[in-house]
């Protein structure tokens, strides 16, 4: 159909999209899915491809990496705005993960992040690192994991440095709002 | 045996502890254990009672919680500091969890963040909350998982409160290897 063009209900437009179709299976009335219903999707759309599913904790964080209103749920717009995020993501890792095996190793993941345009202190990176490895090896899932909070904290980071000095200012009340809901 | 009664290799006076036949039970040559080793020894101590076993995510909060030395492993003082931690978050859990659901309400993980002697606006409190629910419900799991991070963030944050303003200047870097290590 034209870009546009209406008459199908509430989101003219929408249904037009592929990605529509997945997000509309499990989304209620509202038009807003939470996490277990986004686990779902995620994993019927098929986008971890030969990988394991999402974890729950995982696709908390994605809800509230893009979660403005702190609703604990998800639009169609995020859930777009999530899909192409993920898909960079995955193909990220499995530029890395040459050897199918589903896991990458440290050093590539510090690659990964310095590749995305943080500028972490080697201190740091070993800490993020170790963080999200298990037994040595970060699977897809934790890969993700890190990606998200890294993302989402970043951006908590800047909204709060309107100088771009790289420095803020954190009242305790608002560092642990920041923190504690990522 | 009398305590601190030597004679046992290399660490006497630990032997007589209960908690270390657990501890032993999964840790290796050197007296460390990993958050998959945590994970099944907090199961086999069965220290969730009739709740569910602790989920890898979590154990994973548990050994950084107490990581000083970001190794991403846990020596037996540690494990003992976390089990006292435990035992009294969950004593506090079942208190609220009156008809043993298996979960507690939303304002009762908000008064027990309260007693714990933490001080947080309504709009943070909230915002925690709802990060730790599933439908509206926080299971033990999830209940721990939070204490776990506001007490690592709050002591994060205190060490750098010098001078106890509730006020702390954070660069990029520190404020990523301080939230994202948790």
């Amino acid at each position: 159909g034209a870009p546009g063009a209406g008459g199908y209900g509430a989101f003219p437009g929408q249904q037009q999209d592929p990605l529509y179709g997945y997000f509309a299976a499990v989304a209620g009335q509202d038009g807003q899915i939470d996490a277990e219903e986004l686990q779902r999707c995620l994993t019927q759309s098929g986008i971890s491809g030969t990988y394991k599913p999402f974890s729950m904790e995982t696709c908390r964080l994605m809800i509230s990496m893009l979660d403005r209103d702190m609703s604990g749920t998800m639009g169609f717009p995020e859930f777009k705005e999530l899909w192409t995020v993920l898909s960079n993501w995955r193909q990220n890792f499995s530029t890395f993960d040459r050897d199918r095996s589903g896991t990458v190793e440290p050093q590539e993941l510090q690659q990964a992040i310095g590749a995305m345009g943080y500028r972490l202190s080697p201190q740091s990176l070993n800490g993020v690192v170790k963080r999200y490895s298990t037994h040595g090896k970060i699977s897809f899932d934790d890969y993700v994991a890190c990606c998200v909070r890294l993302r989402a904290l970043t951006e908590a980071f800047r909204r709060r440095d309107a100088s771009q000095q790289g420095v803020v200012n954190f009242a305790y009340d608002d560092f642990i709002m920041c923190t504690m809901t990522i």
